[in-house]
């Protein structure tokens, strides 16, 4: 590690595609000598020369004294940069061939490209961001819903780590207070009433469960609630999809291409982001009679976080309603009667009380009414028992989890040990493992395969 | 137009997708004093106090005071950008939220959503480009390869459009000395001598006719020479379309799914875009037996600017290859003979002059020989007649063709008319058209509606 993070790394850092923009970013100890072989300012003074946070138009040339690009480059010396090393951005012209000719003209010069998530590594192992916040990035980058973006903010400024930093902080000081009293027995060392101790640690623990009672709906914000719209031929399931996605016109995502003929689609509602699964299958018969019935339905009920069983309320349900209620019965759905503009011929008293969430939502797709109730519905389900507080306290990945879980078992360890009396310095050992545990999440303590590990799940050029 | 330029346009101006780095560009009058109602610099300046060229960190706030994201702004004050007006540049986190955020933040706060290409419109009715510039600049970001960048980027640094003004100069004063004498018969103005004047005109009409003749060149280079590869099954059409394509393993479309299943590729044959058509459906079958055969064939044979005729130089010639000999008799085909490691046993003599291009090449996909041969014939196509001189000077769309072919007709008419001595008031009325016509290639003379037709091929935020 020591040995890789004295080398100058180069990616692109815009996506990949035709636009207006993009940017090469260029980090590391010789970032600005590089970009002083290639690049010529407009009044040809080197970037050498330059202040920091500086914007300088220039043109980069080419071995053969072509130019390949007009560019700006942006000069960020260390330690006030991304990866607090020397930093310069090249913003050239969004097109392959001029991000590729800088590319590939900036590691004919030295540079390394970068792996994936080494930009913020390095911001990590420099000490720029603790590892909870740098996982944050790639959080912000992937947030599919307001909510999600607030979470991962709460993240990244700190606001999360600071709640694991009120857990160790006791902790440590009770590590400390143990441990002078077990190397200077002799010393006047302030005795210890472990009664005391237990209820303090039982103080922590709870912190603990209240931050892991946030876990579900930190992975949901995160990853989407993963839903299936299950219902026979008919009965408006398109007309719902349709409904749902339409509550978020999203500016960027309506360019033509970008979310068309996906087999999944998020629906923003109001803030949770519901993964529907299976669109394309919902839309592409949406012009016909709806083909995914009975069958289709059973495929979907185990991937499901939620199932949206839907039914037609001017009917009376047949044999293939029947059939998905039955499906649905002891499962996490919510039965929805669409139509409910219609004169309503539907037996509820069938349904009612068939599945684990035992309310039932009227909506009518023709008048779109019902889309508040159905939302309350499932963020209730979401942020289930929990007020929604600030979603920057909300765990929000498995690593996270396992090490809040990990840490509260050396605590109940630690509070057994107590109220059994055995010796100290065993007690010591479990409220340091406590303690390191938690820092694995800010990365405090963690090794350095994990670090790798995650890390290259980021995306190239960040 | 005067009504719009003055309101500030606000765009994404980096690719839709998922990246380290987005940006969202503001141009106009109130761009400083928008930013400004948003931003939070982390020394708590405001923008308005601060130099142009700087780039400031800070955080993007909502109305309800959370943060958006962290976020990097570019300032550059007018006339110094690259509309001319006051231009700030937001780089937050490239993720769809931050993104969608931060454009309708500035949205709300009285910026109006750019239209497609209207930074570059501003730019150019701002005088900072003239309009063969202007297109330029899309020419770099659709570049495919580094001729294509070569030529755009000879365009974009006005060199082409110095070209044009080489001849619009010497125009405008023969219009000026004709006008004089008009104008003040009585006047001390130096007789013309028609003889002289023809034979400027002549001189101005060779240059015309030099740019014009590469314009074949141009195209290809900006559009990509459409190629189709046919042959009967199993002669080797995708191992000589892998062939093709990995001459140049691009570092920016190795990223997966960027030209994955793509019905056309880019094969950068030493700088000349060979656009392949159907190239998944020459994949599709490269496990098996090749079923592209002649029924296919003849679908491309028409739409293709190049064919490439491949046929297997160990085995006989058999019904099938006759017939493709058949359908690219007369045709711009290549004939290309495969397999020549094996023992040869085709009869060239059959092939030899069968098409309008009468050389035969003789390759190995297998072992990778006789590709520089292909690479020159290929080479030999686009740059037919035309030394690889300055790619700059490339004529490289429909419009400037016709307007120099337009010009040219108007100088053909003065010179007729000169000789046919007709009266001098007319003949400069012939000059002043052709004067014109050089005029709109550069957005002298060219009017709205043609100038809102360019920028609206544009992509959104350039």
């Amino acid at each position: 590690m020591s040995k890789e993070i004295n080398d100058t790394i180069a990616a692109l850092a815009t996506p990949v595609g035709e636009g207006g923009i993009g940017i090469i970013r260029i980090s590391g100890e010789n970032a600005i000598a590089i970009v002083d072989e290639i690049f010529v300012a407009i009044n040809e003074r080197p970037l050498a020369d330059r202040h920091s946070y500086r914007a300088i138009y220039g043109k980069i040339i080419a071995a053969d004294e072509k130019i390949i690009d007009e560019v700006i480059c942006l000069l960020m010396r260390k330690p006030h940069s991304y990866t607090k090393e020397n930093v310069v951005e090249i913003q050239c012209h969004g097109g392959m061939m001029p991000l590729k000719n800088i590319l590939a003209l900036v590691l004919s010069h030295g540079a390394r490209l970068a792996e994936p998530g080494e930009f913020t590594k390095r911001a990590f192992l420099n000490g720029r961001l603790d590892l909870a916040q740098a996982q944050a990035v790639m959080d912000i980058i992937k947030a599919k819903t307001d909510a999600a973006l607030r979470a991962a903010n709460g993240h990244l400024s700190g606001y999360f780590s600071s709640h694991i930093g009120q857990i160790r902080e006791p902790l440590l000081e009770m590590i400390a207070h143990y441990e002078a009293i077990i190397d200077f027995p002799e010393e006047e060392v302030d005795a210890i009433d472990n009664i005391q101790v237990m209820e303090k640690i039982g103080e922590l623990r709870e912190k603990i469960k209240a931050m892991l009672s946030t876990a579900n709906t930190g992975r949901i914000l995160r990853d989407g609630l993963i839903t299936a719209i299950v219902g026979k031929p008919n009965v408006g399931k398109s007309s719902l999809l349709n409904l749902l996605l339409r509550t978020d016109r999203a500016i960027v995502t309506d360019v033509p291409g970008t979310t068309r003929d996906s087999i999944e689609e998020y629906a923003d509602i109001d803030g949770v982001p519901l993964r529907i699964i299976d669109t394309a299958g919902i839309r592409q018969t949406s012009d016909k009679v709806e083909k995914i019935g009975v069958d289709k339905a059973r495929l979907y009920i185990d991937k499901a976080d939620l199932i949206i069983a839907l039914f037609d309320g001017s009917k009376e349900l047949d044999d293939d309603d029947k059939e998905i209620i039955e499906l649905v019965k002891q499962k996490k759905a919510l039965i929805v009667i669409n139509k409910n503009d219609l004169p309503q011929t539907i037996d509820e008293s069938y349904i009612a009380g068939s599945c684990e969430l035992n309310s039932i939502i009227h909506i009518s797709t023709v008048k779109e009414q019902g889309l508040d109730e159905l939302t309350a519905a499932i963020k209730n389900i979401v942020y289930a028992g929990n007020a929604i507080g600030h979603e920057g306290e909300y765990v929000n990945n498995v690593r996270q989890i396992n090490a809040l879980k990990n840490a509260d078992a050396h605590l109940q360890d630690a509070i057994k040990g107590l109220d059994d009396e055995i010796p100290e310095d065993l007690v010591v050992i479990d409220l340091r493992s406590a303690w390191e545990k938690l820092g694995d999440i800010i990365g405090d303590t963690v090794n350095e395969d994990i670090i790798d590990e995650i890390f290259s799940r980021f995306c190239i050029g960040k």
